[in-house]
């Protein structure tokens, strides 16, 4: 399976990116095309005393992450997101991977690709945690303004898809993120959406408190792709300044060097299973062909993971799969 | 200070309500009177041996929490929440307090006080945590579908009303909620709201990442009510989960008993840090007179705190300083 990854997307870009990218071909056996400013790409493979191979594709221009998307794009007609995108509409690769400005990311697969039948807008699919095992929810940000039908299709997408992200019983649970479980708690969007999703053909079991995304009540989690992103965002952010109180609270306490390393041990533990940027990357769903986002903080071990579910997605056909599942 | 206090309002009322209410009256100095079924409340008051003394005024009917709000208080013209806002009305209290059906005691309150002048839409607003203070934040549920204009009398109640909440070193920094810092970066809602905010007549910072809704760049925090209530509810949520993982991984990792006692009680101080649900209740800006609105799941300790609350911001002035900040 060989998968183009963007080498100039993502804040530690492209250092993690190489990194990580040699970590994805030597361990993950996966072929990898490095997309990017070859000159910058080399340095850094230069810095590995890697045996893995992987081979270099020039792409000029990079697309920062404070740029407007569109413009940038079309400013920028050999960055290297698309010149990734691009590989894998001319049938060289079987996927891209980018950490890098997740809009642009977006806007040059969607251009690159094009929609499958049936599907208005494509969405971005994230893996989270949950106290039970994983959850899928989309639209994770690529969509940031829906109308109700758009949240249809994401239900659609979202329970062909979850097979292929968890391990399930039976048919995936489908829940529409709200403020609360009754039918008539949300906004505008959400009550139109529950409408509608009570007439869909797959096992939708209403709106699910957003109190309970993290409980597992829910196998694929739908909503548009701005609350979607605001909620993954509050969670990491909650975590992370979790994190930063009890490490304050455990120094003010006192606790002994024995007791300060087994908590630090555990809390190692702990933040792997809540940390969905470990998970690698996200699928952008939707699509005649497969992209995925990764963090815009991936670490060389995140890069590596997303480009290893990358080849893992391919590999497992989920787009003729979401194809014959929205027919 | 006179405090009406919806007592049949609440996951666990009247029980909690009312011996929150008798702490409110012994510790802190507050006259309450509780608002519900007499013989209900007369049952949970000779559970307790207090000295404190409440005054009782029956209302009949209770709305639940499943029930749609608008109906339900035309239905039942003399529910608890009702008659508790009628009294501060009349004038026979300085303010009203409920931890039950949030959106009925909204609406409730909407309807015996009326708005002020330049406001179009009452706003909740709920006092978060940070790793440097507090934050106030809203609309936290009040609104689920916001103008861009409402947004910005939002940021006016919000920067007006943080000074009451929390000390500060100057004027209020009153942020966006959004999914980046940038300015292009968020909805429709949000970019338009952004362009407004910027000629308004506040300390405006622009966007906050919703990453950064703990992290104290902001002292007033912006949003719709339905972003702002599913953020402050994705926040419980993953605290309640990471305390269940932590307590797992503790078990797994065989802390001794004394470090986990340890452990235990940096985690009861710093659960207290996260737990906005212990900061009592939230205001409703925006009103001719004063309500505040409660968690539903409130412990006597909330409740008792959040009849605290009520009687300092009516002590404080709210309402007349809100009035005078939006002239």
């Amino acid at each position: 399976m060989i998968i183009a990854v963007d080498a100039m997307g993502g804040d530690r870009a492209p250092g993690a990116v190489v990194e990580g990218a040699l970590h994805a071909a030597r361990d993950r056996a996966v072929e990898v095309i490095l997309v990017g400013q070859s000159s910058a790409i080399a340095a850094e493979l230069a810095r590995h005393d890697s045996t893995a191979s992987v081979r270099v594709i020039e792409a000029p221009d990079v697309i920062e992450m404070h740029e407007a998307p569109l413009a940038a794009l079309r400013r920028k007609p050999r960055a290297s997101v698309r010149v990734a995108a691009e590989l894998v509409a001319a049938g060289e690769a079987g996927a891209f991977f980018s950490a890098g400005h997740s809009g642009a990311t977006c806007l040059a697969a969607h251009g690159a690709f094009g929609l499958l039948p049936q599907v208005d807008r494509p969405a971005l699919a994230v893996t989270v945690p949950t106290l039970t095992g994983v959850a899928v929810l989309l639209d994770a940000g690529a969509n940031l303004d829906c109308r109700p039908a758009h949240l249809v299709q994401f239900a659609h997408m979202g329970a062909a898809y979850a097979p292929l992200a968890m391990s399930l019983a039976g048919r995936p649970r489908v829940g529409l993120l709200s403020i609360g479980e009754e039918a008539g708690k949300g906004n505008d969007l959400t009550r139109e959406a529950h409408l509608l999703l009570r007439g869909a053909a797959i096992e939708y079991i209403g709106n699910i408190d957003a109190r309970d995304m993290f409980t597992g009540r829910a196998d694929v989690i739908v909503c548009d792709g701005f609350t979607g992103n605001v909620a993954l965002k509050v969670g990491e952010g909650v975590v992370e300044a979790i994190e930063q109180m009890l490490r304050e609270e455990l120094d003010a306490a006192l606790v002994s060097q024995i007791g300060a390393l087994l908590s630090r041990r555990a809390f190692a533990r702990f933040r792997q299973r809540v940390d969905y940027a470990e998970y690698g990357a996200a699928p952008l769903l939707g699509l005649r062909q497969l992209a995925l986002v990764g963090h815009g903080r991936s670490s060389p071990r995140a890069v590596a993971s997303g480009i290893a579910m990358a080849a893992q997605l391919a590999h497992a056909g989920v787009v003729p799969h979401l194809a014959s599942a929205l027919q």
